[in-house]
């Protein structure tokens, strides 16, 4: 098996080095299982030293982080208001609705982003016992559109979630690059602008696999290790999900691997662009998207996979990783001549 | 760091170097993710040599692996009947009721184990729509005690559940303990033997951390991978828990691993008896349940964590690894006496 | 207490007269409980001579209604496709996502309809474990906006459904009405189109209360009694609610109560147009939807009651019911000149 | 059509005559639907003048009120205890756990009762994120068994909840009938013993159906409209459900009726042992539970049906009604001789 890099998903990737050594490191004796080991609770320090004084909570992946996050925000006759195209809306097999048993209101977005304007306009219905009542704003940051929210986009957003009653709901399942396009700390990206639950991913940026559930909200933590436990997502041997998120938040690897495969998109779009291809939305993030003549996409993937974003309009994905290279880059662009 | 080595639970062991070296091996380039990988197949075809035909998926831990098991094989109407001490019934946090929306009938047992007659006597109601309707019996091999259903126990309670319409769900937390104990094949000591859907434990046998769901019934795995992303238990990375599980069954390891443990118990209860301590269940597998006088045992703890199995009758529980050795059960029967 | 009609809604209305003495003739001796009693058969036999050998239980409401028939089709990784102004999307409070763990996908309607080519391309990820599963296309008939698929209309759907392997769930709550409109028989109007699982509405149309499931799949109706019982909507004095819904269908009560609230809205709608308001939907039932001047709906509402059913649009609804009066009419138009 | 009488069930009766009448009252003109009505207010405040200050709701079924009753005080990962032999636990075909998605913990009962030591026994695991943390306590009042707690055993049970952190839930589907038998106001064998929240039964003591959930802790009833809504048991022309209850708690019909089905009782007691029967739990309310030779309850079953309580010690349950007579008592006691 000598599988190639492609640009299908940065969960294509493997792990870095760095994050399969922690796991090594983390490998010796006996450790108490369920979270109340030496590694866990060094890996929350470090989680902390960057968002300041939170409540995190490790689990599997990032559809868990998204539902049992939400769980902790709502009962099942409130309403989580989602773009139209979030994860949590179109990608994870109806887990929302199943585990939460809410309502997700779909809101159109613009590239990616929802605005104020547009959510509001879903904001219906509060008290009137025939609705559900939305609790939650729920946005992707960067988005699945590979664009990146502006802190004050996401001010705006938390500001009127707030005015409403409602918490904001931060899927970061690519936050380190949208952070590291900012150039924010992921406090400034996330707690500061009025985030109260984070869903911080790892797997997508170098990880075997492990996600964070952030609580700014403390309040909304009481009982969340309930709700994780319940939720089948409480891993016996704890210490090896934290080793991996501990080395990734450690010495700025998570900065690093974000920066670079933002970098790689950009190198992308430049060769992309240059070889005639119309790139569709704003390049902010590890995403680009680009329009291809339909007859030509089941070639380009027999060649090097990767998946159609909308299948009328003729739009393809193409994601960079921590690992992908600018030659990576330039084979695939060559192909695409 | 440096953490010594523990009786409190086989998942206080981390994973076996040959497992570690499995993870690394296939951290190599890029692979489709979710499963479409060579690596998963690979594992899945190493499963298919030691059960036969059968669906397996793979998830990350144990209380998934029964939930979603038992997820594929009931309605919200049906009920699971189960030993009250059962995993399910007593340690998951009501995950199997959340998740299924079924009720758990809980059957007294006999050190661990069920009998046809004690389950006999909980199938009631049946065709009434007041009652829920008994639709599978779940036991745990081995068992919560330690214990290890004979081969005819379990043929006997598969034909009983199958002659009320029933399947037989096997908890297999430790089945790799079981089978070696009996002198079995994973086949024999499983699917041979009558039941339809395993949890197979690869955690408490020297994994990272991951699970298998077996399907000897393969209709009911139908509609399994919509369950198991619906569930929460969709790996993008795959690989990493194919390639761990791969290696346990490949070359022997899941028996090696599993025969140590249950020797190191046995040691144990000849240590431990002859040290003057009381035995309370039979040891057949890696566990091993004393009575300890109660005002000794948070001494005992405070020197070599273990925990306390019932409270009332200063019993207590001590679990070997893979990796325990003579010198640790040696030293710990030094502490007892 | 000496409430006047309103057009606010057609349960606003109370009980036809023969209806209450139904009640009054079921109200003898002792019968057995949760509808095993001669009042329940011999409406059930009543429902057959309509529909022909379809399975019927009868429940409380219509969100019941629409909650059981629905969750009788499909599991919590299916998804229901449905109008965006329908009932169960709108105004149930989230219970079909909290019931039966579903999504619910929303499709742009025409006038409250759905077409055939709105719906295919909502049809989507069919396979594809991160999809949920198209499994059930459901319409209302009448329309939440008054008006009425036509045979033809509701035949297609049907077909198109089918051909995807989803069935056809119709929500009956105001069927009466259509069916009186399309000069159809129930059956006609419902099972020969292609109908699997119909709602079928008896509240709206002059009950105390009680609505029925009908299954022309009745396949589909296997486990029914146990999901009625766990969804709470068993009465135990059933034949109270029996006794009332064959009422309605003995003797063509059900058609003359339809057929006269059709002919209200109409001479409604009439009225209205002729003092110079905009009628918005065709008016095909018994609702008549109208622009009325913002400034001017709460001074009509203060006088006589009604809802608003669209407030950017300053769009009301008027509804007609069993016994509206073309007296009721002249009055209520009266005051909107 | 012309049955007699029977003792299977106090919901075998018909609604009593003044129910009746009070529905017709009710059915004048139309009202606003869904409870904004002046019939709903109305019994709301005649609940008030029996309870106090208390939030009350209206639903169809007694499974509806307990079930939704209990939503209100937990979450899924909250355990109810209550008696094995609850109606909640045994009768409801799963609905608390598939509504609740909590576990329902079975406490071993006295001829009905539970204590605070078999509670206390069951309260265990309190923080641990692996158990379900016990919520509420759930008595029924009068109990399955006929008996009646005292109004000290009573307050026993809820100063044990209290001190624990959980509410006591009184099922009261027959709470009439004990109230009537301790002598007791309405308040007084409820709030004022310390009861949190109670299913206020109508359906058994003369309805033609409904039920109250009636809220002491107020607290807990901020978001109930919503749970009954979302939880299918809101009904549309709610006037006909509060004007029974109305009926029921004006002028004493409640204490007639209970009081009269208690005597009934005492009187089939009297007769029944006179006779040779042997009366296996305290006749305390309206329910008389004899050991019948199992041969003959087929053979008397045929005559005038009811229901056996435990097949294999031979006993069967007799309920008495509002409208049981002495002749009904006299001729069903000949035929046992």
């Amino acid at each position: 098996m000598r599988p190639a890099r492609t640009f299908a998903s940065d969960n294509n990737a493997g792990a870095h080095p760095a994050v399969l050594r922690a796991v090594e490191r983390a490998n010796r004796g006996h450790v108490v299982g369920y979270g109340d080991d030496p590694y866990t609770e060094r890996a929350k320090r470090t989680f902390r030293k960057h968002f300041g004084d939170a409540e995190v909570f490790f689990v599997f992946n990032g559809t868990a982080a998204n539902c049992l996050g939400l769980q902790a925000l709502t009962q099942p006759h409130h309403a989580v208001l989602c773009s139209d195209a979030a994860h949590i809306y179109t990608d994870e097999c109806g887990a929302p609705e199943r585990f939460l048993g809410c309502k997700l209101i779909p809101v159109p977005n613009d590239a990616g982003k929802l605005t104020v304007d547009a959510v509001a306009r879903r904001v219906r219905g509060l008290g009137d016992q025939h609705h559900v009542q939305p609790k939650v704003l729920s946005i992707t940051q960067s988005t699945e559109m590979g664009t990146v929210y502006t802190p004050e986009e996401v001010r705006a957003l938390a500001r009127f979630a707030h005015s409403k009653g409602m918490k904001l709901h931060m899927d970061g399942a690519r936050i380190a690059n949208a952070a590291s396009r900012l150039g924010l700390t992921l406090r400034q990206a996330t707690r500061d602008l009025g985030v109260d639950v984070l869903s911080f991913g790892g797997t997508k940026n170098g990880l075997l696999g492990g996600e964070a559930v952030v609580f700014f909200d403390r309040a909304a933590a009481r009982d969340f290790k309930f709700l994780r436990k319940q939720g089948m997502q409480l891993a016996s041997k704890m210490r090896f999900v934290a080793a991996q998120l501990d080395a990734l938040l450690s010495g700025g690897l998570w900065k690093r691997n974000a920066a670079h495969a933002n970098r790689m998109a950009k190198l992308l779009e430049r060769e992309a662009t240059a070889a005639g291809v119309e790139i569709v939305y704003p390049v902010q993030a590890n995403g680009v998207f680009a329009r291809v003549p339909k007859r030509l996409i089941p070639k380009l993937q027999a060649r090097s996979f990767f998946y159609v974003w909308d299948e009328d309009a003729g739009i393809v994905r193409w994601m960079c990783s921590f690992d992908t290279t600018p030659s990576d880059i330039r084979r695939f662009v060559a192909r695409l001549k």
